[in-house]
């Protein structure tokens, strides 16, 4: 069974580690698969996009445990998503809200059955005492509702989508800034005109291309990618830089 | 069989790619799992505390193969140390330290047999012609006496313990640097009294907390972290930078 | 089987995950390591360098999936080599030159038939869609012409080996940067005189030592690293920043 982490704990620490022993010690047999654990700290957003762009990449039954988790240690909630294909474990602080979008048939359960957590939970490592944990049991074919009750009531940030402002304007917003510093926006190409208007800060960006190629160096320009959101980008540079823009910046589209 | 690799070589170049490959041609089944490959360069403190705060999260029979190595080339002697759930192969420089210092029961063999290394040792790189061999011999089940005769003479470094001065002062230590600034002491819960004034640099530390809800913003204070150590934390900020301290760094602590 | 994994994409992004969920969704049995995912963006020789001084250390039938590929969504091929105990994926641009130069018997097929990309091929992410389920496919026992027509027009890069200027003068090259900033050339010891003046920018080196051990603080020298290359290395710090030299900087060598 394949369990991928995806986390903002960096790699310079045991934590990645001790939710790898954990899992292991739950499961041997677990397969274990790192997504990342450098999504910038506490930005659930772009933990959000990033698990949300990959994970129908994996074959069915996979679990995702996913830990950005600013609250830890509070009364936020943990919890388990079952949808038709997944399982996702993580914080209940919207970090699976593009899942809870893409997915139309899911249900959603509150981790309160400490029998699958550590003996001993600590107030700041909820990634090694409860995630971790919970899903290296879900592999071993424990059922969803033996973890906790159903809820509804589960958290979606804003933003997954952009706001409707008048039939001619939209508010969007940045949802992850990669590492050659494109913006990744939440903008999918059934949200857009043939033609728009973007701006974001102070900058207007009117180019559109198709191709990487079509681009002259150091041009702005907007392009749909590979996760299939319109990205602004900058050949050959740092979109992030050069427009003094990152994730969670608002951006104003018209047509 | 696990075999849990822990290095300071990075994530850039080929060596740990070497290591891997060397371990799945001696044993293709073995399940390689990367702890960190991000320990500071040669700072053997730092990679002791990330391997003592993980270690016992894994199933029993794992084996731990750990080179931060400022001595390759030189006489240092490799070791192979089986505890009563695991085993470590480490340079002998006090990487250890943290294992002798928290079991009971263990041996420690010296790594002499070269029938276990790669056919020609590099001055440079043990980490791929001795430690990773010997990693994957004995996860086929090679016994460890077979890799070199027991010794007792082996390293620990200072400050796995901090030091009595008088019946009201400790000289402590900082033992790692984690990534978001915080310092990992080298102090425990029955190292320290009901009250405590913790000086590191000319910086006064009275405040302690249960909780990271209690503190307030920019605030620093000592708070006991998921692997069981004292740190110093400021909250949301970097107590490295704050207070211009790092690994190595000596801590008074008063009552 | 195992497929190893070299790229340029990070660990920040989705890109790892996606080409990992799409090797597991062709084959959940294969066995995916990870050699590096920062080799500098785009920095093909160094991406070259760093999958041939490790792939040897693999066990035979290996399959190398390796993507620096600057040239995506343009008319560059994608290949599939097969050499007498490994398989290499790759774009065709020069990536693999070391492979051709080491190995003396292997095949290069063109990766045309679009049955074992991804059902849509985006323009900006062939890791995703063509060079991870190839691998994939190639890991399930699929023959390598089944995924082309063998071609042997395949892309070699300037400075797979020093070039010879005259009877006493070598033009060499950095080919890669360690993350301690030791410049690894082209050099092997079969291209060196006993005695050699190495100069790079303004440089001149003609110190050469055995060990390490045998040099003072902060001197610069040639050793012959462990990948069999020489290199041009400082004790105790970065020869890449004292020097001002990097990877595809040229280097005179005088007998």
């Amino acid at each position: 069974m394949i369990i991928a982490l995806l986390t903002d704990f960096g790699t310079r620490d045991y934590f990645v580690g001790a939710m790898k022993g954990v899992i292991l010690s739950i499961n041997k047999d677990a397969k274990i698969i790192d997504l990342t654990h450098d999504i910038e700290p506490q930005n659930i957003k772009s933990a959000g996009f990033t698990l949300a762009a990959g994970y129908q990449n994996f074959p069915p039954k996979t679990i995702f445990v996913t830990v950005v988790d600013p609250g830890v240690g509070s009364a936020r909630r943990a919890i388990l998503v079952e949808t038709t294909d997944y399982f996702f474990v993580a914080p209940d602080n919207g970090l699976l809200s593009f899942i809870f979008e893409n997915e139309t048939d899911f249900r959603v359960f509150e981790l309160t059955n400490s029998g699958f957590f550590r003996p001993t939970v600590s107030r700041t490592f909820h990634g090694r005492d409860v995630f971790a944990p919970v899903g290296a049991w879900l592999s071993t074919g424990i059922e969803p509702d033996q973890f906790g009750k159903e809820v509804i009531d589960f958290i979606s940030f804003e933003g997954v989508k952009p706001k409707v402002i008048s039939p001619t304007e939209l508010e969007a917003e940045i949802i992850h800034t990669d590492h050659f510093g494109n913006l990744v926006t939440n903008l999918k190409r059934s949200d857009l005109p043939e033609k728009f208007l973007l701006t974001v800060n102070q900058f207007v960006i009117e180019k559109h291309h198709n191709y990487y190629a079509e681009a002259e160096r150091d041009e702005v320009f907007t392009i749909f990618g590979s996760a299939g959101y319109l990205e602004i980008v900058v050949f050959q540079n740092s979109a992030s830089n050069l427009l003094k823009a990152a994730t969670g910046n608002k951006i104003t589209v018209k047509s």
